[in-house]
């Protein structure tokens, strides 16, 4: 056990409480017509005083939306840290992305739609999030290339080509689109899972299970 | 020299004037402010016979767009028609596609907004185009097969997985992305361009100067 610091642990807790208030609300009727005021009230708190922890509107829908995206990141930790072959965790890790995108977009909306002002905004929550995400990719590469799975010449670039060429099947505006239209030139997640799998070098013999063509 | 239907030259000729005065107006004051009275009162007629070309609002949207990506679609055909090899034309079509959208962003940024609104709209003309594109792309697949530069099993899955995976490099909303932000996940227009020709199996050896490692 450890002596706190008082001051900080209450400020952290004033700030959980905002943000679980923020969120509800956020549920309930969506993040732009929620005002400051709102938030305030439901707390028993003044505006002025909810200014004392974020500065802005914007630090609080970005924070909402750093809660919302760490389990995203806690999903791709747990199995970037699972015992497996690293190409079988990179395509479970690619897939469960995909699938949480495209559940927040049918059971989720209104944080569906924190998201897509995020990614407009290029919120610093969404940017700590991606660089997460770009982190686990590259350990996972790393990994690969230990194991010969993988057969990449820059690490970095190759997790970044995975993040770019997997955008269509995470970022909340091109998930929108592939759910809603029939796109003309839509290709399957296992599809491009190959493609990206093959982009890293990966031979046919360990290609995990339902992603061989 | 042929006999033309008159009525359907005639046709023809007063829906290139509608979409011209269209376009213009769209490039003047943007898509949503221009009406069909404005689009009918500068050609002298009323917006009822507007009506009579084109049925709808979206319609003539659409069809402006229609004009605007053909544009794209004639440097691609001119680049595939070309006389190199397939995974030469392939990067330089990447890249003309990529130079155009974020031509347009910056230069033309009425005509980036009717893209935007016509992806997610699913317009039929942007269909059409995503279509033609990935004809193309099937047809540039095929050649690099048969010159042995490329290495896949299927042609339409190849093609698709070039699409997927270079569409933050076109598309409006993340080639807007790109531009305004520092996207911490972000990738080069050439390493991308070297992630896809490795899922093609390009070896090392015929990937085209200034994309290469």
């Amino acid at each position: 056990m450890t002596f706190g610091d008082p001051t900080a642990t209450d400020l952290e807790q004033s700030r959980t409480r905002i943000l679980e208030v923020a969120e509800r609300y956020f549920r309930r009727i969506g993040y732009h017509k929620t005002s400051v005021a709102d938030i305030a009230a439901e707390l028993g708190m003044s505006r002025a005083n909810i200014y004392r922890f974020f500065p802005s509107r914007t630090a609080i829908n970005s924070s909402v939306c750093g809660l919302v995206v760490k389990e995203v990141a806690e999903i791709a930790l747990a199995i970037a840290r699972s015992n497996a072959p690293a190409s079988k965790k990179l395509a479970d890790l690619l897939t469960a992305i995909h699938r949480h995108s495209t559940r927040r977009l049918v059971e989720d909306r209104p944080m569906h739609e924190l998201l897509v002002a995020a990614m407009d905004g290029s919120w610093s929550t969404i940017n700590a999030h991606n660089e997460q995400i770009l982190a686990i990719l590259k350990a996972l590469v790393r990994e690969g290339l230990q194991t010969g799975e993988f057969n990449v010449e820059d690490v970095d670039e190759a997790a970044r080509g995975i993040i770019t060429a997997f955008l269509p099947f995470f970022h909340p505006v091109l998930v929108e689109q592939r759910v809603q239209e029939g796109d003309a030139a839509a290709v399957s997640l296992h599809a491009q899972i190959r493609f990206i799998m093959k982009a890293l070098g990966t031979s046919e013999r360990v290609l995990p299970e339902g992603i061989s063509a």
